[in-house]
């Protein structure tokens, strides 16, 4: 479910839960622990990596849909303490996103440090709207972090899907390159911040994620929560997931 | 003066005021009840459009220039709420602008949902400053929002007018077209938002605004209404209108 | 050090300290005079040159590595002034980027109206990192101001020096020309605003700058001048910029 491959300082996560590298809620969990955990065992930085063709097709609708309100809303906040992890680590992490990212596929790179995608024919975005969820408050802000206030409603009331060469022309992601050099290119990131003075990197790197890091302080966050998890209960989401779900089929994930 | 052209749940508003759709208080007004007016007759969208080569050539000088105090005060109140009128549409507003759309004419489309325009030898932009005229804040606010504080700067301060193509690469609009596919492409992007999920989409999309709405819930709007007011009469100010009256030689519109 | 060339209302202040441009104390304090003194003169546009493939490569760091606790606590007390004065100056400043300009060789420029730079093989960027300094807060602002939260985050952790064609891509600075051209096209920009009505020039003006001279306004200032000059102090910037001393062999600028 999450392979851990260390490359010297440099720690690589390998989402891995065929066959889309969907978030149940036990994958949450996991990475958050491992982000947590990879400072106090001397790793230096970070790379959140997926599998061929995917990156992590975001969460796992189908099973959510079995799961009672509270282990929803158990969900959710595990969703974002998994944000406000990725916001705040000590260390830098760099996303190697290897293929598909829809939805929370594209959220997780979004508070990580850098984001290195691979060329191809692969899809990436925040569909969240398409299947009935309101786009969380904490996750436009990331965005707009990203691509200013002006793509970002695009993106997001749209619910756009986007190829890997937009997502660099407006800044979704950072570079792009062959799916085969996409790790190797986090983990070359990583290694020329790690060459640099240290103190005065990390120094500047808190500076500069200041902002991001603030999302996850706000004293509303609690009621934001909550009304996500509302949301998600709401009439119509509910409508419109099922549907989903009927289409899949199967019990797989999104 | 303003002409009314239904597509199905979309309503365009097409500016008709020949020869350069220059904004007249009577078409400020008519076009803010227009907006206000569509949501009540089950329209789910708005397009707003112009004529052949001409979006909108901004405020009616010439006319402005015969009114008294009260009138221009009024106009400039009624202007402001044209503004926030689109800012806070409940329903998505894509602007058409299908040629020319010098100051007002570029404000419009900045407070809508989305703006394609017209490939051609088109010029757009926030020319105020070059008619003696301060660009008010809450249009500045407006024009950052779009384009960063950078291009805002450098566009405001040096009154320039742009093509559409520099537009486009600014993010000052959003998409370029065939001068006769400009309303169908308007009409598209509403009929992409109205496939959606209409709660998730409708929450997602005043979120993703609220920082635009706010512009208009500011306490010192007031004050800022009294000093373009204010502006609009001082000596240079005057002076430099008067002079731009005398060189269109007759009382047609910028 | 400091040459004085007027080309009618517009004053170029070309940094002249082979030999490479190197900001030592004297410098900082003259240059913050010249631009505070120009309207005092008549002034009206000012032009901030440098030498032939020199800007200015920032801080004279072996100059200052023999500066006492006291001396280097004005040096950044006189940098901040500079900055805020390039910020608050009443008049245009087009920085005319004449070659490579590093650190506070990129930092001046960031606080002008408008940048033009050579085309080259120069470099720019805010080196800071490299060298064991922190990057201040209000130099990391004053980036995000231009180039956004995204790309300010990636240069200034990341220590980037770029290309010319890289800084105009991202908005670093916001135009290139030749070598030769450099000037001409400085003056040409702050002629191009002279022309304008100057009563809503500058009110335009102040207001799209309000939030780039909000940075110096800030109560905590004082407290991040005394973070910053104890940072300088920090054992391992002394080293690092010992060493960056020691490889320079003689005492020239970096």
């Amino acid at each position: 479910m999450l392979k851990t491959i260390n490359h010297g300082l440099i720690r690589e996560l390998q989402l891995n839960r065929p066959p889309v590298n969907a978030l149940s809620p036990e994958l949450v969990t996991a990475l958050r622990q491992a982000i947590e955990g990879a400072p106090r065992d001397g790793i230096r930085a970070i790379v959140l990596s997926g599998i061929e063709n995917r990156f992590s097709g975001g969460l796992d609708v189908p099973l959510l849909m079995e799961l009672d309100r509270t282990a929803v809303g158990n969900l959710w906040r595990e969703f974002y303490a998994l944000m406000a992890t990725l916001a705040r680590s000590p260390i830098p992490i760099a996303a190697a996103i290897t293929g598909h990212a829809p939805a929370g596929g594209t959220v997780l790179p979004m508070f990580c440090d850098w984001r290195v995608m691979a060329k191809g024919s692969y899809k990436l975005g925040l569909s969240e709207v398409q299947v009935g969820i309101p786009l969380p408050p904490v996750i436009l802000a990331g965005l707009r972090r990203l691509v200013g206030p002006r793509q970002a409603e695009r993106l997001a009331v749209g619910a756009l899907l986007i190829s890997p060469e937009e997502a660099a022309y407006i800044g979704l992601v950072d570079e792009l390159t062959d799916p085969d050099q996409v790790v190797a290119r986090a983990i070359a990131r990583c290694q020329g911040l790690l060459t640099l003075p240290s103190e005065a990197m990390s120094i500047t790197r808190q500076q500069a994620r200041a902002d991001l890091i603030a999302l996850f302080s706000d004293r509303h966050l609690d009621r934001e929560l909550d009304e996500v998890i509302a949301g998600w209960f709401s009439p119509s989401t509910q409508e419109t997931l099922q549907a989903l779900v009927h289409k899949l089929g199967r019990k797989t994930a999104v």
